[in-house]
């Protein structure tokens, strides 16, 4: 399976270790202030994006100089350099998914707004090759199906999300069950656990994002 | 206008400078972990409410030698702390106003199940009282109705949050404007501006969060 990540420009206090010790593997695109992170690692970025507003100009040469093809995107009001970012590389790469680091703690209007990205009819259909991922957080999100999801091995916890109504939500083998639930708002069912290895679940309609967090 | 003060145990590092400096006035609700740090910046909580399952027999002892009404919660699947805590507040206590601290940041399972909180029917008429606060945002919840909203000094960007399907959303005075939009599904319309100190905006269905924020 082939990935290519993101790097956003959100704080770094929140990057996992793996992140931070410059050991994720594959393809990057710079965002916004995450090319400069990238450079400052020694990863150049296939792309970098961005109004780069928050960039000095000694910065800014630096990225254009460094990367060959930069996007100096023109923001707008209903489009986050992240979305952009999304859109180059689903439109214009081949990867079977998507990991965006960098994309959490700080300003939460910028939080939420990628997180809700997937329920753009745009990304609706890419939903699940894409993964948000911080120190103690990866976000997945599944359309409607049957599925058995591994625990990894450094997380504790397992929520279920559902992002809009959802049909029929099954856990059947989890900590806490839930069997056939059609559930009408937006919940975070957190806390949740794995019993073992492995879990099941199951639903008919709306998206659900699956969180694996820890302490 | 009285208010009421809540501290979750969220990662110490979202506070806001008032109230790391201890400077945050009104009296105290302590959640978990939180209640631990009140009573290390020389606060007794009102009540302090939670499993404690996070804390050392000696913290435990410590909590319960000070504080006089303490709810040991026993935990569930579909009820976080932070719930119970809010629970006890609007019901038991009377005031105007709930700032909630330390919510944000860390387990992004229980930031998202105390955000959408105020869309649970026993929380919503209450939504308007409630504030999450963090040293970047502050979150407001806002029932349909025609409102101005003040610019926070310290702040610079605006957002409109839809948490549900929301009709006739006009944002008609701020930086990016809106007319009668009907939104049907979840967005954070990010990084909008005041002009001047204050703004206007108005919707007929749904609930909308503002959230100003700052890099």
């Amino acid at each position: 399976m082939t990935h290519l990540n993101l790097l956003v420009g959100g704080p770094t206090s929140e990057w996992p270790n793996q992140l931070t010790a410059g050991k994720v593997s594959g393809d990057w695109i710079g965002v916004d202030r995450g090319t400069l992170r990238l450079l400052k690692m020694g990863i150049t970025p296939l792309v970098a994006i961005g109004d780069f507003d928050s960039l000095s100009a000694d910065e800014l040469k630096l990225v254009k100089s460094a990367v060959s093809d930069i996007r100096q995107a023109v923001p707008e009001k209903d489009e986050t350099d992240t979305q952009l970012a999304v859109t180059v590389a689903l439109h214009e790469y081949q990867y079977d998914r998507l990991d965006i680091y960098g994309a959490t703690g700080g300003r939460l209007d910028h939080f939420l707004a990628n997180f809700w990205m997937v329920l753009e009819p745009r990304y609706r259909q890419y939903a699940p090759q894409i993964r948000f991922i911080d120190k103690q957080n990866t976000i997945t999100f599944f359309a409607p199906g049957s599925y058995e999801i591994k625990k990894e091995p450094d997380k504790k916890y397992l929520a279920f999300v559902t992002l809009e109504n959802v049909g029929h939500l099954t856990l059947p083998d989890e900590k806490y069950n839930l069997k056939d639930e059609n559930v009408t708002r937006p919940i975070s069912y957190a806390s949740n656990e794995f019993i073992g290895d492995t879990g099941h679940f199951s639903f008919d309609s709306g998206m659900v994002a699956v969180i694996q967090s820890k302490d």
